[in-house]
């Protein structure tokens, strides 16, 4: 049960619902730094960025959306998306994924975490000053909505293929909900 | 030296000026949460959970440029602010902000810290929901700024009285920049 009286919805989306002045900015922030084109870094490559991130916070719900949505963008299930979670380095992404990657668990710890040879290595590898802001961002802003999320003790759908269903029509609508705000 | 180039710019404002799409919605999530007057917590108390949740996540310019808010409206100095976030329980704060401060101690080191028995105390002690889920959502955001912050290397003013002395105009002003998005 959640700490607070919730509408009934699952996740993110009960406490969404409940101060829909604070879901307008955190919507918009997800839907510029993971589903916006204007982008060299693909939309799996940050969501995959966003599922990382919310497994190393232990966050059930974030975790499984994401990963969903990292499995439907990059035409890969969900075993293979655990694979990554688990130990990125030993997978096939690339490397310059991985490197970004690395300053994701970083970030996940502290800002002060990320080093210097961490920033060299991506961009040796190809990553521009832009995808590495932007990975950092993604990163600490799971850091907020799975803590968001957990905070409040939400609850989740148990079965993840409730998310693997779902992700096709997320991807579609994207995280602007402006039913949410209508009245706002 | 920033991770990135920068403009020059302190603190959470080089990486602001460099993206200001995603600038827009992080200025609006911290003007609806520490400044908009629709609210049962008061600005001052706001500013204050999130300069304590800075200082538990050691960032520099986050913790002085709203621990200096706090200070403006709580008409308290920052020896006493210092004294707050080094050991909140010594100090003559309300019981029920101090509830809240343990809260958000709790949201720092990960959602799933927050305890029952913490919610409990603080409704006790007169929170109410909406007080609670901002409380949540406070120390959650500012996980996210602090990692920005930091985890870009930005740079800040050592002087602490750079923040003090600018935090009057600061809370006249807001956080919202039309400037920064004009062009967006």
């Amino acid at each position: 049960m959640a700490h607070i009286t919730l509408p009934d919805l699952p996740g993110i989306r009960g406490p969404m619902a409940f101060r829909p002045e604070t879901a307008k900015p955190l919507n918009e922030l997800a839907e510029i730094l993971l589903r916006d084109d204007n982008n060299s870094l693909s939309r799996g490559e940050r969501e995959l960025i966003g599922a990382y991130v919310s497994s190393l916070n232990d966050c059930f719900f974030c975790q499984n959306v994401h990963g969903a949505l990292a499995g439907h963008y990059l035409s890969c299930d969900i075993p293979a998306i655990d694979a990554i979670k688990k130990d990125y380095r030993s997978t096939s992404i690339s490397e310059k994924l991985k490197s970004l990657l690395s300053i994701a668990a970083s970030v996940q710890k502290s800002g002060r975490h990320v080093t210097a040879e961490q920033i060299e290595e991506a961009k040796k590898l190809g990553a521009t000053d832009r995808e590495i802001h932007d990975t950092i961002l993604i990163a600490a802003a799971f850091c907020m909505y799975n803590r968001y999320v957990d905070g409040l003790a939400t609850w989740a759908p148990e079965d993840r293929q409730y998310y693997v269903n779902r992700a096709p029509a997320r991807a579609e609508e994207g995280y602007i909900d402006f039913d949410l705000y209508k009245n706002l």
